[in-house]
């Protein structure tokens, strides 16, 4: 597979909360060729507290996204640690200085990427899971011309206030900690990293998926070695800061919330114009399958598509999940092939 | 209405953890009159971060429980700050301590008040909603020839694996302010109270009831007016070490695990000889509607009635909340008929 990696500088990028950075910075990859009239392109854009590396196992031949096929590119979120974010950029910050990314920021300067290094005008499909497909409907409404196909897997337009309240809940494990000053963190926050792994681990899977003790099939030895290993151990390699950035980011998801819609959350949704697959899964706890239902109704041209599935949130990118796999490639493949 | 209070002392009361209390507290309080041969009477333990005066409100004349036809006893919890609690008493400690209640020490000195001050030897009813539901499986299942009916709201009688992560996450959230010091809170612990709250707001009430703005009709004015006005303030009365205690209680509840039953849960279940109405909420996200009518299914005289409710965890304490208070009441009426 032919890959490669790129980072796009933007001078000066205005920022939604009404920062200016002087140099954003843009990391993505690549996967797979670009064909001769740049038909073939899918944007994948990252989720929370994930880079391309995280999210790039489903690139392969004949899987959900197919390389020999389709151009693929992961754009990585600003907040991520790889693109501009408070642990690489002097100039960024979080929400207590004011400083937030929107994802109206990660999108424009996505189209700026796709746009001046790759001449592309037109998506194939953007396919997002959780942040990701929060992006993923921005686009659809905030480029609706350059936008062929959607696939939104486990993610709202918007976030609900209940979801609100499990982010901010989060937040407030980190910041809860004594290496918090009230700005920023000195030193580990220990203790808050605990508390947050436990309060998404019981968030991101759902009572089932506990119930029967999936964990142990993925060869965990007990529901204190999952939470440590399998939760706590993967957000202890991210710099706390970012992890809050992208909760800053999360909080203020809106798909109207920008000059174009100005808050008409209803418009905004059905200006979107490329066929869009809407795809919760059937247990998520904070994505409901009804938020998403209900966002589907107002999308002219979606489809709603919920996975069965016992993972909850993560059934959405169901790496070590074979069952929900093969669904969702399924459909992937089939709106794909339209 | 006829009342009395009063506080039953045990001394030397051997706790499940090993510790000996010397004067164990059990402080309860009575509605109504116990009639010539003791037939009428209801118990109602409390529930998490509850007292009586918390739970009193449905014991009224024509309510759920009424007072005119039964005499209702609320013991209040080991942990809750008014029976032996490490607020108030030297030899209580917490977890770290390797000290806990059990709810089989609960419902032992339960028992005994009842009979040395009460003369009581049957018990017409046991109802309890959430940790008060887990006392009266308990009830049914170490006194099984002294309870002929209960009603189980909302609660399990083992704590579930899922459960057990958000209960963890709140004991994180607590033990991780600057407040504790590792065995104990030295002054209040400002944020973890603030993440506690969070964290028990968006498990306790469901996605619908957030997603439909019940707590605008409450009288609160925004999200973070309820979450500050409905949930932070009252744990803040409560004090935080007794939190942790009820915490450590409810972790480690299990109907089997006691020398009677020796670990054998599905026995103990199949023990329970009460007409047991089991009444799970049918959106209640961390004693789910799944979980109970499994449990229902072990016991032999179960009758299992999900209560149609967007309250969430709440819908089995109907407070400001008069649709799942007349569900409650006319299956609890019938009930006590036969």
């Amino acid at each position: 597979m032919i890959t490669s990696a790129g980072t796009f500088t933007i001078e000066n990028f205005a920022l939604q909360c009404g920062a200016v950075l002087p140099q954003a910075k843009l990391v993505y990859q690549t996967y797979g060729q670009l064909n001769r009239d740049r038909s073939n392109v899918i944007l994948y854009p990252t989720s929370y507290g994930a880079t391309h590396l995280d999210i790039e196992w489903l690139i392969r031949p004949n899987g959900i996204l197919d390389p020999t096929r389709w151009f693929i590119i992961i754009p990585n979120m600003f907040g991520n640690g790889l693109s501009s974010s408070p642990s690489n950029c002097q100039n960024c910050g979080l929400a207590e200085q004011g400083f937030w990314f929107s994802h109206g920021d990660n999108v424009f300067a996505q189209e700026k990427l796709l746009r001046e290094v790759f001449g592309i005008e037109k998506l194939a499909m953007v396919y997002g899971w959780s942040m990701g497909a929060q992006q993923a409907y921005h686009w659809g409404a905030l480029f609706k011309d350059k936008v062929e196909r959607i696939v939104a897997l486990c993610g709202t337009a918007r976030t609900t206030d209940h979801n609100r309240i499990f982010l901010e809940s989060l937040r407030l494990a980190l910041t809860g900690d004594r290496a918090w000053t009230g700005t920023h963190f000195e030193g580990i926050p220990e203790r808050g990293f605990r508390t947050f792994a436990r309060i998404y681990a019981s968030w991101a899977a759902s009572q089932v998926f506990y119930r029967e003790g999936i964990y142990y099939q993925l060869g965990y030895e007990s529901l204190e070695d999952y939470l440590q290993r399998g939760w706590e151990a993967g957000y202890r390699k991210r710099d706390p800061h970012n992890l809050l950035a992208m909760i800053d980011t999360w909080l203020r998801c809106d798909v109207s919330n920008n000059s174009i819609y100005q808050g008409d959350y209803h418009r905004a949704l059905s200006s979107i114009q490329a066929k869009t697959l809407v795809m919760p899964s059937t247990t998520d706890l904070y994505f409901t399958s009804e938020d998403c239902e209900a966002e589907a109704n107002l999308i002219p041209n979606a489809e709603f598509f919920a996975i069965p599935s016992i993972w909850g949130h993560r059934a959405g990118n169901p790496y070590q999940n074979s069952g929900d796999q093969a669904f969702i490639r399924q459909v992937v493949h089939k709106l794909l092939d339209t």
